[in-house]
């Protein structure tokens, strides 16, 4: 299973969550036409897993939606812990949709002795000490990273050395992980100035112009 | 030029920015190894914009710096609109990192006038009927994306409508956008169910090895 694919399969899931209350059916041409994606991509991502919809007759909603929930792993609860209760740390606890899409941070970390025992959104923050206990305790999968970029790649380390498999990296650094780990970067900075680029060709062409 | 290509120049210059002060000189292999990107790949984005560093010699760090800035039009302040200043819209307001990249938010617009008049991290909140007279008058380029799913794809036509000319959607939909329009999509939970495909994997392993 190329990995670009699973990559893709909760855009699909998502678009399906959008749908579900209104449509009963739909067809790979309709799914393509939400993801911007062809008919035959859908259809060939979908086909790793199985036959889903007969030929002709389009994908049940909702069958679709938890077939792409079990392969995805989705139909459980998935336990996290947070690393770094800064400002961003303290966005991320308070965002919605991880609880309400299944992933539920039951703990959180600082080296701060001062937000250590507090409560952010519910979650009890600990000492970064008391990491490796609470993670193999817990049997938790999942650790978000919000701490400063010189101290990220340090606290993946012990996170994976706790026996984390994935990885949710808000810090702006190219983090290293070993094989069998998965990490993922959030970085909406980098994801701005991937369009400048073409904003400034934009208005380089303004400028030189000669109409 | 391939976008996949612009998608990485970020990336070169977050590394970059990171050992700024401490190193002089990189060369491929080590940029590579930063980035796990091969040398060939670090040589070949490179080259889509000219000589920069020589064979052998490696690259100016602070040269390759500007050289990437320029580039990606970053040698300049990007003013940005936010529109949705629920709790999401607030943290990014409050997210350091954009002024600190040149990229400075002068208005936030929300529809509950609750919100309007109030300032958000300094920011201005306007009502999002002043959206399209404010785009105009400050030359916005750049729009943020933070209502929800339901309103998601409205004001993005909005902000198209307006003049803006690239979207960073943090709305959990698939936005639709005309070309010469620029989007990138934010979304966490979506990174999170990318993994736990891989995480099932394992589990699964665990589960039925006879070992």
């Amino acid at each position: 299973m190329p990995e670009v694919v699973v990559m893709r399969l909760p855009l699909y899931l998502r678009a399906l969550n959008l749908i579900e209350d209104r449509v009963d059916i739909i067809n790979s041409q309709e799914l393509g036409d939400t993801l911007q994606l062809t008919p035959a991509q859908i259809r060939k991502d979908l086909s790793y897993f199985g036959k889903f919809g007969k030929q002709g007759r389009g994908y049940n909603v909702r069958t679709l939606i938890q077939e792409l929930r079990r392969i995805l792993g989705l139909d459980r609860e998935w336990k996290m812990v947070l690393v770094g209760v800064g400002r961003l740390g303290r966005a991320i606890l308070a965002y919605g949709r991880f609880p309400r899409s299944g992933f539920v941070a039951v703990a959180a970390f600082d080296a701060d002795s001062g937000m250590v025992g507090k409560k952010v959104a519910g979650v009890p923050v600990l000492h970064v000490s008391d990491l490796p206990a609470v993670v193999a305790r817990e049997g938790i999968s999942i650790g978000i990273v919000s701490v400063p970029p010189s101290h990220a790649q340090q606290v993946i380390d012990d996170l994976v050395h706790a026996g984390v498999k994935a990885i949710l990296n808000y810090a702006p650094v190219a983090a290293k992980v070993p094989p069998g780990v998965k990490l993922r970067d959030i970085d909406p900075v980098v994801a701005a100035q991937s369009m400048t680029y073409y904003l400034k060709q934009d208005s380089a062409v303004e400028e030189f112009s000669p109409y």
